[in-house]
């Protein structure tokens, strides 16, 4: 039993109040299994890149327990490239360049040897290329997490919503889930958005937490404080990869165990936030990440006996 | 023993994309004073208003266990008048009328009977006015908590340091405390906020929750997921009366009590939000404050073990 990780396999040039980036390795796929690797060793990875992606960004994957078979080398294209600048708020940011190269004509393949997933994690990317993902799947995965963004719902409204009808959990952050559902408050929105299909529905809000809805509970997690937020490039991903990783490594996906996934997986993200890119998602401790989730237990808890 | 309150008794007027209201009951006091009624029965209010404030809401307040003893009446002079709108996403809004009014000449007295007092909130008010009832008090109280907003800060800003020294708690909501500190992140923010003489600050982050910090310690409370923000006028003081109405109640001013008393007060602001102006927070019964203090307690109880 495995956990199946789609997405992007992407370089990334940021700039941010902090400094500035040359191409570096990014992409929606890489930050999940990056993060989901501190829960599991049994990550499989369907993406692509072309013939510019260094052999040992593959090897730096393979250390983490992600299996690369499923990820596509296009030797005569160029790999998917993004740069953004950060405003001084580091909540919004401006795309500089999108290159799709590689993704322009992405036909994802799922390797036999990945028909045992049990666990799905469908990243940012075109809902087209998530539905023929999730159409090569004999069986279906015991559980299936989908991360989209505005532009879909700006340019591919009809397939997303098909791909958000057949999924378990979706993420997206708050703006996003205003414009899908058309409400302005988060509860309403949930409620809109859980009808299309979801049981679950998680609200990412960045520095200001996470909510987890069923259609009877929720669920707030608080982000940590941080003292520098030098790159937010890759916190949701991190957060969704963390998230799945902890139900992957568990195996349990009532609403109890996903708010501690939740706050796994706001852990992994606040690693990722602290320096650009990947870099402080490489080569964590066990320790490091116990001690992070710690400092979240510590951060809201309160003692309160109404008896 | 007992909890005073200093800050405006007003006439406010409110525009949201709900509706609209005429003149009705508000000022900073008025909430503070009907929060912290829901936990400690000893309240005393140091304000002023003028001939045109009925006084059906004298006894109103009376009925919430305020006493209005300090409570200036300037028979032949207007109360402070404030009218605003609310934008779209009820976190910003414009000022559309001050009438300051009796504010403008406002000398604070501070009865004899109010010098047992133990607890003070000083709600938001001139820095000159919260100095001058400072300086009136024979026994500095135990706590002192102040609340302040950007517009003194932008032309009163020595004046708000000099009371910021004098107090144990300060309240701000985030902007304030990134205007006040010139620090983005919060946390350098507090630190440095907290360098200027309160051992405690609280931000608020309105539908986002509020963290509190000591030099040692940080604590972030969610708010509840609302399905209608009504008017979000008052909650900031709905949320320091309930703050320190618990305090008051139980008079154990710890790190640890201190973050049952955000729960208490950000329970209260919950209530204060849900409809126009002061109308939820009258009336309300021990078991609806239990009841939505349970839902905060559900809304971020989970439950992981390290070991």
């Amino acid at each position: 039993m495995s956990l199946l990780v789609v997405g992007t396999v992407a370089f990334d040039a940021i700039e941010t109040p902090f400094g500035k980036t040359d191409k570096i390795l990014g992409g929606a796929a890489t930050y999940i299994g990056l993060a989901a690797s501190y829960f599991t060793k049994n990550i499989n990875l369907v993406s692509v890149v072309g013939g510019d992606f260094p052999s040992e960004n593959i090897s730096m994957l393979n250390r983490h327990h992600i299996n690369t078979n499923g990820l596509q080398i296009k030797k005569d294209q160029k790999t998917f490239f993004w740069a953004g600048k950060y405003h001084n708020d580091m909540n919004s940011r401006d795309t500089l360049i999108t290159e799709l190269n590689v993704l322009e004509t992405f036909d994802p393949i799922v390797p036999d040897e990945y028909q045992d997933c049990e666990f799905l994690m469908l990243g940012n990317l075109s809902p087209q290329v998530q539905l023929q993902v999730l159409a090569q799947l004999k069986n279906r995965p015991k559980l299936i997490v989908l991360d989209t963004m505005n532009f879909w719902m700006d340019i591919a409204l009809d397939d997303l919503k098909k791909i958000i009808s057949k999924v378990d959990v979706l993420t997206v952050n708050d703006g996003e889930a205003r414009q899908l559902s058309g409400e302005y408050s988060l509860v309403k929105a949930a409620q809109k958005i859980l009808a299309m299909g979801p049981k679950y529905l998680i609200i990412k809000k960045g520095e200001h937490g996470a909510l987890l809805f069923n259609e009877e509970q929720v669920f707030y997690a608080p982000a940590l404080p941080l003292e520098e937020v030098f790159d937010p490039t890759g916190a949701g991903d991190s957060f969704a990869g963390g998230f799945i990783g902890y139900l992957a490594h568990t195996k349990d996906i009532s609403f109890d165990n996903m708010k501690r996934a939740i706050i796994f997986g706001s852990a992994t993200a606040s690693f990722c936030v602290e320096k650009f890119g990947t870099e402080n998602l490489v080569g964590l401790t066990q320790n490091q990440v116990d001690e992070r989730v710690q400092e979240f237990i510590d951060l809201v808890q309160f003692d309160i006996s109404l008896v």
